[in-house]
């Protein structure tokens, strides 16, 4: 078995759902502290990250950084037993390697490290920095202790990152189809309808708060939000989650909740959308309270920078594809890095299983995908 | 202490929360007997039934057959220390008898005790007969082994009853100002709409149940299933409950679950009901399933029928009230005597406390509830 599927299987085998790491970051601590990496652990309220550095280290800010930005966490499998295999137990079917995080990410996550071990080895004084970041909140809802509290630690210690690659799963169908160079914008909000309670015989007596969202809910789910830009498709509205009743059929409900969440171009901003969420809700006079959270503002890395050119020779030349250059797709942790100044350029594998059940990674495109990430090494710090 | 405010005691006293009948139904077996009744007791699953008849019960279908209906089995307490005294011991307050069941209905099956022993007592040789059918499974989930069996028992055996009493809790304020001359059906459905899981973030490979529900909700929420009629207020219909989500806000989920309930006038009939929501459900082209449940069937004792009119009268004369005859409220076991040919009327105390804490029964409207059932007996079997 190669570096990176050990690596991957032993990660999987670990239930790291956020913000549990549970173990994953010690696994990698010792490996790279091995090969005179400088690692710290970062704790901030339940959760670990890690921030590991080779090169100039004594000197932070004197030569250029490439960073590597990652995460331990997974989303929960779901019912277990929707899954072909158990979730936690990495087995290989038809070439591909199946488990919660094969693909979202802690594949790149294996990646990162075997590339970066393989890089150190053959360049051991090697200019300007390298380091590896990696939490174990990103997956979460709120991801406050993850990489956003590292990137404020970051600011107040001066430490500058010229660029950083992320291992998000970016490809469509093949590794090095798609990269990402921006994301869309997150915001989310926790709604919360208000009925009055009563039995099902005495409609007459309540207000049931399903039927009363009801057609608020079937025009939030119509609206077209807007067209998206040259750089962004358009901004996505979803509904993720709807609860409403007491389990007993004979009783009509006295509140429901929703969690809702928008994915928004660069063609809208944040506040826009709450108002015009709110509107919405206001036009069927709702009883409503409804509580806003702005996860991640949106960004881009502009075309014509160098990592973002170096990414797209590497897909060319390992990978013999012309990489479509994205911003759709999710938020990711990058959201948090290019506000310091860095370039944030996302390559990893494919996407198609992320979040789901029988999640999985193609493994002859694991075996490759630390080849990727050690090219890009050597073309921004040696070429 | 009056025979009645005794009887109710002694039933309060156990705790017969459904199916467990807890001694009650042997209490009456005992009395009824020694009075000249035939008494069986059908047992049916874990199920104790009491039917005990008087009169002509050598040649069963050969005179009017007028039966009392009732149950002995109670909801459960909730947590007792809510209550103002213990509610499974009986306490006199300001003027009201305190206790689970002393409403809903130890007080009625008391009072048809009651009613029934001084009937025979005064008229040994009535003509016609006089029946008394008590379950311990009326309160529970699927009174699958009560009352729903004895009437099966009843067909099978050629037990044609004409009249049938249901004591139900029936009035608003005063005893003698609502009796009910039917009730809804209840009509129960599972749905589950099917979607496809993904991440919010790629809205393309997903498909939301929710948003794929939301225009088939409104149009279920908004639809006019019927105008009611003479008896009946409009056939309402509530979704209960709806859940969909994994609890993470980044996770389209991939499937909803609705339950919804039809309480229904005679203006439709369960099949008619089932027909137009998949109708509405398959016109906005959900993937979906729905498990029906019919848990009772509409039935109605139509004006001029000699029950309802005599028990339009007792009220009258002994109350001085004009009843108000509805078909409101849930359901109860007169569905199942209903289809054996019955005329059905339910007559009982007020219900305003029923299946809550403190629930009670007014001591002088409880004393005189015997009196208005045996006015029954005589004027439909005497006068």
């Amino acid at each position: 078995m190669s570096p990176v599927f050990q690596l991957t299987c032993d990660l999987i085998r670990r239930r790291s759902v956020t913000p549990n790491d549970a173990g994953c970051l010690p696994l990698i601590d010792g490996r790279l502290a091995k090969l005179g990496f400088h690692v710290e652990m970062l704790r901030y309220g339940e959760v670990d990250n890690l921030w590991a550095t080779h090169g100039e280290h004594r000197s932070p800010g004197q030569g250029p950084l490439l960073v590597f930005l990652g995460h331990t966490d997974v989303v929960p499998s779901g019912p277990e037993d929707k899954w072909q295999s158990p979730p936690f137990e990495p087995v290989v079917r038809e070439g591909r390697l199946y488990g919660r995080g094969a693909a979202d990410m802690k594949g790149s996550v294996a990646a990162m490290v075997v590339a970066l071990e393989r890089f150190v080895t053959a360049h051991p004084d090697h200019p300007g920095r390298v380091g590896l970041l990696l939490t174990s909140d990103e997956e979460g809802p709120t991801n406050l202790d993850g990489v956003r509290r590292v990137a404020e630690h970051f600011r107040q210690a001066g430490e500058h990152i010229d660029w950083c690659v992320v291992g998000e799963p970016s490809a469509k169908e093949k590794l090095g189809d798609l990269i990402r160079v921006g994301r869309r914008g997150s915001l989310s909000g926790t709604l919360t309808v208000r009925g009055i309670q009563g039995h099902v015989a005495y409609p007459e007596k309540a207000l049931n708060p399903i039927h009363a969202f009801a057609p608020a809910l079937a025009a939030l789910a119509a609206e077209r939000w807007d067209e998206g830009n040259a750089d962004f498709p358009p901004t996505s509205f979803q509904v993720s989650n709807l609860n409403a009743g007491t389990g007993a059929n004979n009783v009509i409900p006295g509140s429901l909740t929703a969690l809702i969440n928008f994915r928004y171009s660069t063609a809208s901003t944040a506040a826009q959308l709450r108002e015009r969420t709110e509107a919405i809700l206001a036009r069927h006079g709702l009883d409503y309270a409804l509580d806003w959270n702005l996860s991640g503002e949106s960004f881009l890395t502009p075309a014509g920078g160098h990592l973002r050119e170096v990414v797209v020779s590497v897909c060319r030349d390992l990978c013999g594809l012309e990489p479509e250059q994205s911003t759709g797709g999710g938020t990711s942790d990058g959201r948090f890095i290019a506000p310091l100044g860095a370039e944030v350029v996302e390559l990893g594998p494919v996407n198609a299983t992320i979040h789901k059940v029988d999640e999985c990674v193609d493994v002859a495109e694991l075996e490759r995908l630390p080849d990727l990430y050690q090219a890009v090494c050597e073309r921004m710090l040696l070429g």
